[in-house]
């Protein structure tokens, strides 16, 4: 029996373009082959755009997920007699400490109030206090939907004698990553969130100095020594076989972004979503909340905490029977504020190629049922 | 300029079927939702199939090659304490070896000659004086075309108390596992070789005492930690977020395996095409001649050793015009084989999905070029 086709209103994987799932289908290539130089090179130069990316930065993609990315970055960058701490405002913040953790380094955790953004000023105090080489933090926590101030804090951090590495995962593409003014040592993204392409790479933005640093690091591991990462980069290839069916449908996506929507275009786009899920949450207050300030509001998805009378199992269902897979919510994160009898939150998200109609009828839907599961 | 499309006679990745190419379109999901277990159900069972697999055996999905499988499990059965043999018969077997390094492990080495398979009696002399913990093998080492006997392998190894791992990479799916003989603690393969696949996923086969040991391993890191994997893979889910477009792939084309062609007859073509490949080239010895004997001969693809007067480049050049992409032999094999002042090797694969008319038109062109270039 054919599986139901949904379309997805997940934070991750996106919904995709037809042109991008046809994209599968173009002519397999060898990864060795000068073909694929071409087609790594295209890719580069897109991501280059999309990143405003300055020129001391190298660029290499490494086959896996955007935690493949992450932990490359990390195992990397931070030995083992380093001070690494991992600044949270989610879940997602919290990933960096557990892959710290499973790789046995010396590390220190600074919590922000989910909802919240990083205070600098209490960022600073840690740093004071604190004598660390590296610290984690996220640029777009998908968990709580705040964005946060990562040029405020890389400087900090960095003002401090110690190295950032940026999770930028669920909003490059989507907003500009302010690599140049943050001057992360690496900055971490992937494929399927802002970037609505299917999941498979992550994509790795690495200042010089991350290099002079790994270079000191032992026991970076085969797959995930970022060294090695960059040199294939350098030729224009990727260390161990990628899938070049995903390599073909980057091709396709990234030229699309840059010179058919072009990036500020699409990074308006993303505003102006967030800006419409806002107001319509706002003029439903008998079912929805907003759960993050405007200041701190992610412009790639909005959370909102749900009137406890809505049973979230139940709006998937119906949502479903409409055709759409929606977003109940990031487990952890509503296990935790269950468990403080607070309001279950749910995602909605606004990136990658959800355009405004697109989201216009998905707002639709989610109004009518939300409205007829209260009745 | 829109690509050429080239018909792809590498060892992986492998050329695909226009089915397979197709199922890329199918549906995408989310990798949480019910949809997603349903495909990940489906491909676990025929894996199981193809794999001839035990019942005390679980299978993981990890998102990345190969290799990224490979270090999976060197990095959560070894301890840092233990002691590593990395037994190799060509460059994949030494990938290991350079993995065991990277990873701070204590290894040593025992290699065989390329173009040989491991020898049993010199590998029992290695087991008796050097308490192993570990050791790692190649069960077809794709840079020289050898296959190797992974049942007496693994035999000896756990009669030595030692813990096997087997890189399976370029074998399964085009040939009998061996994992119910053998018992390897995991058997780690991927997905763009045998099966005709795109690169995308590890897959791997963990036996119950492969998930003793590494609960004694610390340091097991996180996309790397074998626990997780497994976890996930009881629950027929993948730890981080995989590319569903690949698994829409997978799922249709371990389908076909099982249910439409049969694997036993998938591994009866495999042997069939090894023997028109092995007797095309003795029948050309101005050209060609065989760098394996008939009992180490990989049934995935076969080495030949070139007349010097053909360059490979030129060889390359000529069957690219006529729609091919061949492979020119293993760069670093070849590196030392010509600092030997050696015969460089070529491999032609007949593997995957390639079938007999498929292999004899190639074998045509390869032989009217080859013949040309001499002239």
């Amino acid at each position: 029996m054919p599986r139901q086709a949904l379309e997805l209103f997940i934070p991750g994987p996106t919904w995709l373009r037809p042109e991008t799932r046809q994209a599968a289908l173009l002519p397999e290539f060898g990864h060795r082959d000068s073909q694929a130089r071409e087609v790594v090179s295209s890719i580069f130069d897109n991501l280059r755009a999309i990143a405003e990316l300055p020129d001391d930065y190298d660029i290499a993609l490494v086959n896996g997920s955007g935690s493949t990315g992450m932990e490359c970055a990390l195992r990397s960058l931070v030995a083992d007699d380093d001070r690494l701490l991992c600044v949270t405002v989610g879940v997602f913040g919290a990933l960096f400490h557990s892959m710290a953790i499973g790789n046995g380094k010396q590390v220190e955790r600074l919590d922000f109030e989910p909802g919240c953004s990083i205070d600098l000023d209490v960022l600073e105090h840690t740093l004071r206090n604190g004598r660390f080489n590296v610290v984690t933090l996220t640029h777009n926590e998908s968990s709580t939907g705040v964005v946060s101030d990562i040029v405020g804090a890389c400087r900090l951090i960095r003002a401090h004698g110690a190295l950032p590495i940026v999770d930028g995962v669920s909003l490059f593409g989507g907003n500009h990553s302010r690599i140049a003014d943050a001057l992360p040592a690496v900055y971490a993204t992937t494929t399927q969130k802002c970037l609505a392409l299917p999941a498979g790479q992550a994509i790795l933005f690495v200042h010089r100095d991350a290099l002079d640093k790994a270079a000191q690091v032992s026991n970076r591991g085969y797959t995930s020594d970022l060294l090695k990462h960059v040199e294939f980069g350098r030729d224009r290839q990727i260390m161990t076989t990628p899938d070049t069916t995903l390599l073909n449908q980057m091709q396709v996506q990234l030229d699309t972004i840059v010179h058919a929507e072009g990036v500020l275009q699409r990074f308006a786009r993303h505003r102006a979503m967030r800006a419409t899920v806002r107001a319509w949450a706002t003029a439903r207050p008998d079912r929805f909340e907003l759960f993050v300030a405007d200041a701190d509001a992610s412009p790639s998805l909005t959370t909102v905490s749900i009137d406890p009378a809505l049973d979230p199992a139940a709006l998937k269902a119906a949502m479903r029977e409409r055709g759409y897979l929606i977003d109940t919510g990031h487990k952890k994160l509503n296990d935790i504020l269950g468990a403080q009898s607070r309001r279950l939150l749910i995602r909605i998200p606004h990136m990658g190629d959800i355009g405004p109609a697109m989201l216009d009828r998905y707002l639709d839907a989610l109004d009518s049922e939300s409205a007829a599961l209260r009745r």
